[in-house]
């Protein structure tokens, strides 16, 4: 019997705060993956060091340097968790502007796979899922459908504490879940499921 | 008779490259409110200078001074043009930055008119509109429903030179279009129209 | 002083369903209207007589019957209050089918002012909200902004009776701000606002 | 060598019109997998015989007997190829209401293949795609990413005849792109690619 593939997850949080919920929840997700769940290497990608887009900055097919090295583990990864706040009813704008970047020419992000996770108050970052799907469509990311993963920061029990940390023990099984998830829709995209 | 009050539009572009179509769009647009609409004073808003949003950045309720800069002028419209690019699928990372911050309290968007204008191929820029029309729900801001312009930049005649220059006068006029109705709807929303 | 103009509202519910929350809502709205806000006429408009929409119906420019009726009570209302539940992540059937015929030229819906109210489980039908809104840029109607109206239907304390009667006295509350609002923004596009 | 398996598309188209484009690109459709692709068997599922959807309509778990019908072929089917019109800027509702009777319990629409075909002016439909994408989603269809086909339909040269019959070669070399790859992501999530 074969083992099961270990598959490279990147983590791409879309908040650039310090203590933000959603880096939380990708390290979180990043000792789920290292206590409970076989198959997985999560690895957090950091996107605070990338300038803006502009393709004035492409010189001879080249991108800057941190793009390079951005666009390397997005390459490297076989699939993408997204910690995606809600900022205005959309993504954020170092989010897109990662992901705008990794697009370009080759895109690195084709035909992978990709879940998505928030927190907030109102519909818990949900409203920024359904925009970064419809991104997905062009950057060919195939998103699982289920779970999504909307945390509601504010109702009791607390989630995080105050420098972000996740703290709730039944939002942890549910990023397990959708870990689990991911794990799974890679595979049988990858042709490696049982 | 009272006379017509004169309105201030800021444009606001979501590329920044140098010989960016949307730029161009933009200067079209002034030159048309200077030459040819009465009532409308027209200001290029740059937001090329704006830090990352991060709300760390906010100290004691002020912001950076790009930030501060780019809020008075915002303020100080009473609508807004944006020239508004489709980057896979969805609005720019600049642009999205931009009315991040103008957002934060006191949000000084809010209650005020827009348009949108977008060039590009396949649908002209278009999906950005409808990402950007969701985001001016939180925001505040009252879209003009019509009309939309989209420029289909590869179709022939040529819409711009490679300086980004719009040079077709069909364009021209729809823009033009669009203007009259953003002076329309904002003078309507404030209560001056005939 | 002249007297504040009177306003029609009609009242557009998305479900067919005998004991509907969105029956429910627009049914306390109706009370609410006539019981404490002056100057609002509020019309539930019935549209589960309406066929499916289908070109192929429309016989020397005019409609079935049905619609016919339909169609003269939307052009006869100032602005719309749409009770818009979520199926499926958007818009029900019966709803689209009403606006749809709706929009037939002549289009009755243009240029007059809407606000939408849901119920549900998760985000309280909000995604529907959206793409209704997305809907209402083509078909000409000014949607306001604020405040959005998400009733989180399975929440303590409950918000409708077994008849789908809202009876949760804050809801009204919210309820009648939606009501307020919807006045005013009406009131002040049609230059009617003191 | 195992043979590759045959898989079973069901056409649905959302418009009612008797000489629809949209029925015309599943017609094209159909003959194309008979005549030009090996392993697909297409099948043109009615829905103008159902009736609006309404929970209470159903019965001790049954539904109306064009629902029942309607949910077994959708059932049988292994993928589905939308023809999805634009109308007001989203789906139609005959549409909307097809997919929301096959959502009922138990979802017959869950974990199968999608692709959307449209026809129209302006951007060829295509706004209705990112609409039921987003239904996609709750009713868990995984949609393919690429090719997306947005018919131009009032382009030259002249893409339907006036009974709605697709007679542009090159159209159906598009329509026949978008057959191959929602077969290739069949079988590929069914863990039958080579």
């Amino acid at each position: 019997m074969a083992a099961q593939p270990v598959i490279k997850v990147a983590g791409v949080c879309g908040s650039l705060r310090e203590a933000s919920w959603h880096r939380g929840l990708l390290h979180a997700a990043m000792e789920i993956c290292k206590d409970s769940i076989k198959g997985i290497e999560f690895e957090y990608v950091d996107i605070s060091t990338l300038p803006f887009m502009n393709e004035d900055l492409e010189v001879n097919g080249t991108y800057p340097d941190a793009v390079e090295d951005f666009r390397k583990k997005i390459e490297e990864a076989d699939c993408f968790l997204f910690a995606s706040p809600e900022y205005n009813y959309s993504v954020t704008a170092p989010l897109k502007n990662a992901i705008d970047w990794a697009s370009r020419p080759p895109n690195v992000w084709a035909d992978k796979v990709a879940a998505i996770v928030s927190a907030g108050g109102n519909f818990g970052g949900g409203r920024s899922h359904y925009h970064l799907r419809q991104i997905g469509i062009f950057i060919d990311v195939h998103f699982i459908n289920k779970p999504e993963l909307f945390v509601w920061a504010f109702e009791s029990p607390p989630k995080f504490d105050s420098d972000g940390v996740l703290t709730d023990e039944e939002t942890k099984q549910r990023l397990k879940g959708v870990l689990l998830a991911l794990q799974s829709f890679t595979l049988r995209l990858k042709g490696k499921s049982e």
